[in-house]
């Protein structure tokens, strides 16, 4: 058997998007990708970093953590250790900058969505996890805004999600578990939105290097991976759903 | 109506302890009071602080922390300000102080259990809860450690669960949820273990001051909702129940 | 002999309370408690913390801060190390909230006073010895404000001390010195008013557990010790003490 | 013209490598790249981190930092603010990461190689440069580890090159300068080996995404710039050119 | 009228040195110079900084701070801000320094002495204060591991003092208060031994310049003002001064 | 031979200084001093520290670093260990304090020129370097104000230089290189002006002590260093040269 848990190598683990989560957030979702936890809130602010005032646009920015028994060893955490690993910051950035790129940041208004990922448990993608489950949280916190009427419509441009492809042991396969992530070769984080256009491409020859060729497979692998994680947010979302990409122009 | 969810003056909140709550964990519960939550999970680290090596015994200690939307208003991560609150060192020092206080720290031996209290939704009582369900997730954690042949018998001696008191526009109220913890004039925690002993008393007359009689009224109520909680504890625990303070001796 | 210093358990050390001890602070003492020895400094700042902006109300806040060699082994200090204990913050926040319980901060004004308690000599109470120290520091910076005209009237409601009872080795003692609180099963502070209403009950059992016969024991030790506390701040204030609590209606 | 520089579109700016530009590193370059200008230097150190300690395997690692007047707008140092940035964590694992890649950790031995890179003029590509001069350092660095009679042989598999695509008012373009890149709608760093294996691929949607058919072109063009800047490697290396993946096997 | 509180330009103001002030320290004094008041206490730790690990020397270094309400405004704790000031950084490496001058390191062997200046009142002269009261402690801790056995004698070359001289309003003045020192031209802070010897010469035209025939002038006066100085410290130590340089060689 | 380079013991090393060598900086120069680099620039922030708002008067501040692999060991980064060390502090302050003596501060206006020195190479004499070198930089800063407008005459009352000398085997030495300086018994860093005039006099006795006969000879040997360092300033500055001291009444 090829993968520990029985897949074949295209398949992604079973993907399960609990919505309105917690009480207090706009928006907040628990998020599972087989063993892999995540839970993703979304909070309104209503000013944004000073590079922005006085320009009309809007921000989105994430926070990203473990809890520390989220992982095999406990992890410690960043707040005893007094700073943010280089790890944690460059998860962080990565989640921000993919869903800011959905987001029409004008209609948004001077506004900031902090998105909220913190990881309950560990099992490889749980940054992938979290631009997914955050893009939901997202979407109904900035419904929220709709609904209140301080936005007269749904900024989103499009679906957005993510996952992760590999090389490992020679072979290239979707959605790495924790135990696979560790002895690829290859890692890549793809991020994409509903209409099949990049937003992100993160590869890394982690003790190796890669073949164009074995590129391109990955991209058509992550392809397939992304295009299953959006039906499920449709699905989700349910007739949210519908005003995604609609009344953005 | 005397308080807002309809409860008497004298009544816990609904409490539920989900045992098991994640895969790593040698020991981890969901801990619901309410529309409180707290993730507890204990994990076992062969290792001890440095004060204590080479004298044979073990050690339990505590970190809580809140997730930024937990609460009303999205609480600033401490991992991000690089700095822990006031606030969090004197919760993580209680519970770190109550456990410890039925544990047999000769028995359990130069090792570290370390308690992980993270809070999902905060409406009053975190710290209380915290220690409720920490006394679930050490209790399976010590257990593993008997499982494993490590430790020859549980070294707990005693159940422990605490609760909150207080003042609230002059009535004496059990479990305060946030909203009552607000305007409380008095807050008092107390922690006590299952044979009626008070192992913390922690009274504050936080705007207000109380007299010797209120504080009477006070610790009678809270006898009260604790031995409710260990009672919970008991039925969570289930067989597992039967060996605490049993072949401590 | 019970106790090494050849006190009864139920005798305070001796106390001396030295105001105008510094000549920049508005209000200053040094408290001596057998050989724990305290500065506290009441200063005022003509602001307060964001939080009371435009209420009306000001602000009593606490820092303490223990001298490297106040205590038998040097103490590292915590600027050097960059961040306080979590034993420096609780002690801080007590003192703050305990003072704060007896001052009219509406009367007040906008406006903070720091109370700074330094250790020059540690040798148990020094919590204690700082509030009730802080007190007299306090209520002369309070009283220069009324002499300058800033405010009208002395904005204390009472008299406030602070003591610590115990167990040792099975006996309940009063005012315990470092000794004897190192090796006490149980350790409480009380913080009291001069109406003989409580402010803080702190009661701790560390390696061990206590009844609730033993705390009301504790708690009427600890009455007696405090009203002679504040008998000693009485004539220490002198003229000044006939002003607290009585024009404050 | 398309570009203010009056470059071609899949033109690099001017590249040169100035050797052993530092006194006491172990190698060292001043790379420039048009208008930006890092010093890149390679020092080793006997020993490596805690989790290689008895491995028998080297490390190599990076740092990254900007000169406060490298930038148009001074930039404040992160030593005055405490912390490293984000960005400046991402760079630093870029940099070690790619390095890593080519060179045989197991032939380095328990030693680290520390690659220091501060940008004395930033004008774009300042992480690529980073990377394609601190190859040669490395390669110094490691070439006086041979000439010690430390090493054995080269421990170098092959060269190691990056440059930067983007697209920029809907031109895909090589080598973007800062004014370029500021106004990019993808920005993608590739880092790839003499051998014209990937290592890493870096493609961010900044404010836009990119389709597959744009994201092969940048491949194609990334391609070509790092084949010129590893024959310019080649050059700058004289003889010891001929030693890099030979005698490693 | 020159000096507001009518000194002449040469002189001194009123120095009394408190030795054994502290009850746990090896050495400890209160040294007040008018209105200045340090706290002083050298503390003996047997190990020394990895850097003399093995050597068999040690070391002497110093830790200054300022008590909040030592100043005319408060000033704000460096615990508090989580850093130590240059000014802080400064002044403890002089008084490290200059104590480490008249010590024999090497008879010392392998242990630091801690010498630990808290300003309890700052009315100028703090630094030259804390070197003039830290000798003093130092030779009572020094004297103290004679005492003990741990040495054979007394590992100390010379007195050693310090004071201040500056010119202001074009005079030059000794020993300048706090209101001087703020209005000085001229700045310079110079430590002396008991034969006269030069150990730190620290002379700042802040706000100003100064000529040779100044400079002269200054040093001749500090001469003799520390003259006097080490008449005091001698008459305090008492008999222990007669060891001073004595048996040293 | 008495030096290692060859040198009497009243040479300077080798000394230039190159202009604009940053293409951003209002005012840079790279200063070579034997084997010791340092990039000096001068940057125009149009605002001022808090303390000096509202007052019409402009500073100048420093800030120092050494580039890790400027010395013989490498050295570990400050902004990696979070915080500057007590030799930066001083060195930064004693940089900043110099240059401010020279200039016209009310002339300047609310502005701040930052002077940032980054040690490429470092072999004694950095600090001094860095005050001989940013005087320059300062200047072409100060002239760009002027050319642009913004002041309408060159705000320096005069040249301002540094030098070491030092007392290395009984021998009194201009100039110490790293070896000379780390062997030297007495260490002295002058910083002096065009007209003689002295600014800073820093003299230590590291593990030793100097005389006043010896102290005269070093201030006489660095009197004639630092004037032949000012005429190289003024041959690098040219015209501008001559506008130094001249219009400044």
């Amino acid at each position: 058997m090829l993968r520990a848990d029985g897949r074949g190598p295209w398949e992604l683990r079973p993907v399960n998007i609990q919505r309105h989560y917690l009480k207090y957030a706009e928006g907040s979702v628990l998020i599972t990708l087989g063993d892999t936890k995540v839970i993703c809130s979304a909070s309104v602010e209503e000013k944004v970093p000073p590079f922005l005032k006085g320009t009309g646009k809007g921000w989105i920015t994430a926070e990203y953590s473990l809890l520390p028994r989220s992982t095999k060893e406990r992890t410690v955490r960043e707040a005893a250790k007094g700073r943010l690993s280089g790890r944690t910051h460059e998860i962080q950035r990565l989640i921000g900058r993919s869903l800011r790129s959905v987001v029409d940041l004008e209609a948004l208004g001077e506004r900031t969505i902090w998105i909220d990922c913190d990881v309950v448990q560990a099992d490889g993608g749980t940054r992938t996890a979290a631009i997914t489950g955050g893009f939901v949280a997202l979407a109904d916190a900035l419904a929220s805004l709709v609904e209140a009427g301080t936005l007269s419509r749904l900024p989103i441009r499009d679906f957005l999600a993510a996952t992760s492809v590999g090389k490992v042991n020679g072979h290239i396969l979707l959605d790495l578990s924790f135990e696979e992530d560790s002895t690829a070769q290859v890692d890549m984080n793809i991020v994409m939105t509903g209409k099949g256009q990049l937003v992100e491409v993160q590869g890394t020859g982690e003790g190796g290097t890669f073949s164009r060729m074995e590129m391109e497979q990955m991209l058509d692998l992550a392809w397939e991976g992304i295009a299953k994680l959006i039906a499920i947010q449709r699905e989700t979302l349910g007739p949210l759903a519908e005003r995604v990409g609609k009344d953005s122009a």
